[in-house]
């Protein structure tokens, strides 16, 4: 599901739900914090009926309003926000449905660092990549259209409508006015979240579903021998929010396996290996790694 | 400055540091969180000749060899980072020089939400709303390119050589093609810190100023009534590391202005009014909240 922006309490977020294998998913981000629950249907329905007792209806037709009630989507939806003190967020949504309120509640704990990793920053690393491939690829249709007119012109062809004629595309000259643009228009949409709903949603689902692949068929590459981040437990558990701990620190680890010398470095893919920077911890033997180790 | 990534105990981090108004900040992030030391540059000198007794050398001269070494751009130059006990990361630089090591350490502390949301995650929702403003222009010049070719050819004009020819670029395909790509290709770089280092560090600079400008001209912009996120003083603390609080919860908040009622709900910008769901949250009347409220 696409994320929406709602605010209340003169504070902005953004919120998405997802029902993937029997487990309702939902977070809210302010960008800064995710906040999530994740419920199995049973919980959700459980919890449906006893804040409904009025409301006959299957279970199909129950999950079916709640999904409709968290899209937001009608403006006859109600919405609430309680901050407690424990970092949790409580949520509640309601709408009229035949003259009786039907609504529900969600009590969404503060997220891991690894699970908004998950949910925000690696989707907008991701689209940012997408997006530069579509430059690349846009700037190379662009030249070939440049060559084809290029043959027109040189076959003696005169354009009657000078209007319509372009001139020829030039990479760094485009690139260089978008910086100017810069410097002389104030910006479009200054706030974020708005931006984030203009400008990223759309790219949102594909590219976080591409991250979860890689973080999937890490197994399967060993070539590549990288994760996107997490080993397969830690991340089961970052995406479970009842058992998800704030784990500052840990990191995204590059194993290489777990029968591993520990002192052996870890061999950086192409990619990466093409910055010095990089380059210089390759393998360097134990003999050096010691000698700097002193020097601190 | 831009971010620069080394591996290091098998964890691959992005470094950057800044030179601005006498201050020197240094950043270092796994992308789940950011580590920051932000010191004036007498006391930068201080540590500098601390660590260094032998070295004799102007204090432009010391700054200059300090900046190049946390450039990490010379093989020579060795790190290393550990943890400590309270959420801090050591970070020691050092090289050799004529023959004495030079070395300089850092003590950052772990970054606010705040901080994180200034760095990283804002910077990257604004380097996608550049990147699809830019792709918007490519797909116009694209249309415009096959509006000339299209003259020519009704101009009778045959091409010569037909591999040359181009088909008209439609937007809609190019788009659905690229989306096909990614189910049938596997990802070309999986690992984040990577990919953010070849797609998102070109544009990183660029991207991050315009949301200082953003956030510093929000008083000059009362049409607008957004900021992008912090007050004035809670963006001055979140700067300074020293201050710097994790404060969760605090958020992005929209306010209206001191002044302001404070059961008023803040009116909504046009491109977010365009969303239906948040548009029904424009201005409800007290009744109509209370109302909202009695239903939890």
């Amino acid at each position: 599901m696409m994320w929406k922006q709602f605010i209340l309490n003169k504070k902005l977020y953004l919120l998405r739900n997802s029902n993937d294998n029997g487990r309702f998913q939902i977070f809210i981000t302010d960008l800064l914090s995710l906040w999530t629950e994740d419920l199995s249907e049973e919980e959700l329905l459980q919890r449906c009926k006893d804040m409904n007792p009025l409301h006959e209806a299957s279970s199909e037709i129950l999950i079916q309003r709640i999904n409709e009630l968290v899209e937001l989507n009608s403006s006859e939806v109600k919405t609430t926000l309680t901050e407690n003190k424990n970092e949790q967020l409580e949520l509640g949504v309601s709408s009229y449905l035949k003259g009786v309120i039907f609504k529900i509640k969600f009590l969404l704990s503060l997220g891991s660092p690894e699970m908004f990793f998950k949910q925000m920053t690696s989707p907008l690393i991701r689209m940012v990549e997408e997006l530069q491939e579509r430059q690349n690829k846009l700037f190379d249709l662009l030249n070939k259209k440049d060559i084809e007119i290029d043959e027109y012109k040189m076959g003696g062809m005169k354009i009657t409508r000078k209007n319509i004629e372009t001139t020829p595309f030039c990479k760094e000259e485009f690139l260089k006015s978008f910086s100017n643009e810069h410097v002389e228009m104030p910006r479009k949409s200054i706030c974020p979240i708005t931006s984030f709903i203009n400008n990223c949603n759309e790219l949102y689902e594909e590219c976080s579903k591409s991250i979860e692949t890689a973080v999937e068929t890490e197994e399967k590459i060993p070539e590549e021998n990288l994760t996107t981040g997490l080993d397969s437990k830690t991340d089961k558990e970052s995406t479970s929010p009842r058992k998800a701990k704030s784990k500052r620190g840990t990191g995204i680890v590059y194993e290489q396996g777990s029968d591993e010398d520990d002192e052996t470095y870890f061999s950086i893919p192409n990619q990466a290996a093409s910055t010095t920077s990089v380059k210089k911890e390759k393998s360097p033997t134990k003999k050096k790694r010691s000698r700097i180790q002193d020097m601190f």
